[in-house]
């Protein structure tokens, strides 16, 4: 590494200053590049998860049907908390939602004292890895439902039931594709946090 | 760092060895403890994939069953295959204790062949994390269905099929077990992954 001099004032003699000391530009712009990457990243991951979450808690429908055993057809709603794993859905959209949020505001904070990085990117890639793991589960679990919703299950006798609530059905898409695409986001932070630490 | 002395034969003056020529015996040690966590953690992983995949393709389970419009009672059985989500399920515990056997023996190469490590680790470390992704939401996608076989749901009038074929949902249950201990190892293994490169 190139080094420049620097005469001391009192000996005259001249000490060799490391280039190390004096961080090159090119890595200082790739780390700011680095950070700008993640924040954007986090804030789509932010968007997708609260408009998924907003579009489940409103995907609920009420439909005039004709019960068994009763004459005239009855107001029957369809909400998302009829069934357990949308439930679970919503509550991991809530979660990753708000991790969301807070890593954003890390991610900020890390561009604003680049010293903490070291510690903070650990913390940030793990838990990167576990809400993957989290909002990934309750996609499928929510998405195994909402099949049978749309094509129902004559080995079983499941019937469906899209064809009467559209609505709803539509709504539970539209948040199962956010979703999808959050946990896509997630895996490549997480991957984007395992590689930046070795190149 | 410390550094010993080594007297050139010719002029005699003595040049100090920098110290990190001979690697350190404990970084030689930990590296090679490293080697060993990550083999056993995926060996692991493959028992764990493999007999989640061998329970769910022995589950099936054939019942006498009365079907509406039919007078004696008729052998019906329950598959696997009757439902997307088992067989997506089943999918992903190919493609997992594929990638767990493949994993495992580059692990076991990297243990002989240390200096292809920083290569392939990250390699290593992004697939963990896109297995990760998959088995979950895989896991999540059989456990929401299973979960409908157990209970039911009265909303939609989805019966429960888990008073009849108890022996299949048995097996369901212990593949859903497995594979959620297949998730969590794939979920040390990335973060480790991620960890072990910054300390």
């Amino acid at each position: 590494m190139a080094s420049t001099e620097n005469p001391d004032p009192e000996t005259g003699k001249s000490e060799p200053i490391p280039a190390s000391a004096t961080p090159p530009p090119s890595s200082a712009a790739s780390f700011l590049d680095c950070r700008k990457i993640d924040i954007i990243t986090r804030v789509l991951l932010f968007s997708a998860t609260l408009t998924a979450l907003i579009v489940m808690v409103t995907s609920d429908q009420t439909e005039m049907t004709q019960l068994p055993g009763v004459s005239s057809p009855a107001p029957v709603s369809a909400e998302f908390n009829d069934s357990p794993a949308f439930i679970y859905f919503v509550v991991a959209l809530v979660v990753a939602s708000f991790y969301a949020l807070i890593s954003t505001l890390v991610s900020i904070s890390l561009l604003l004292k680049p010293e903490f990085t070291a510690q903070f990117s650990i913390y940030l890639a793990s838990l990167d890895m576990v809400m993957l793991g989290i909002l990934a589960s309750a996609t499928g679990t929510a998405g195994g439902v909402a099949y049978i919703a749309l094509k129902g299950n004559e080995e079983v006798g499941w019937n469906k039931i899209c064809n009467v609530y559209d609505k709803f059905c539509r709504y539970i898409a539209t948040s199962l594709a956010l979703s999808l695409f959050a946990s896509l986001l997630l895996l490549v932070l997480s991957i984007w946090s395992a590689l930046s630490k070795r190149t």
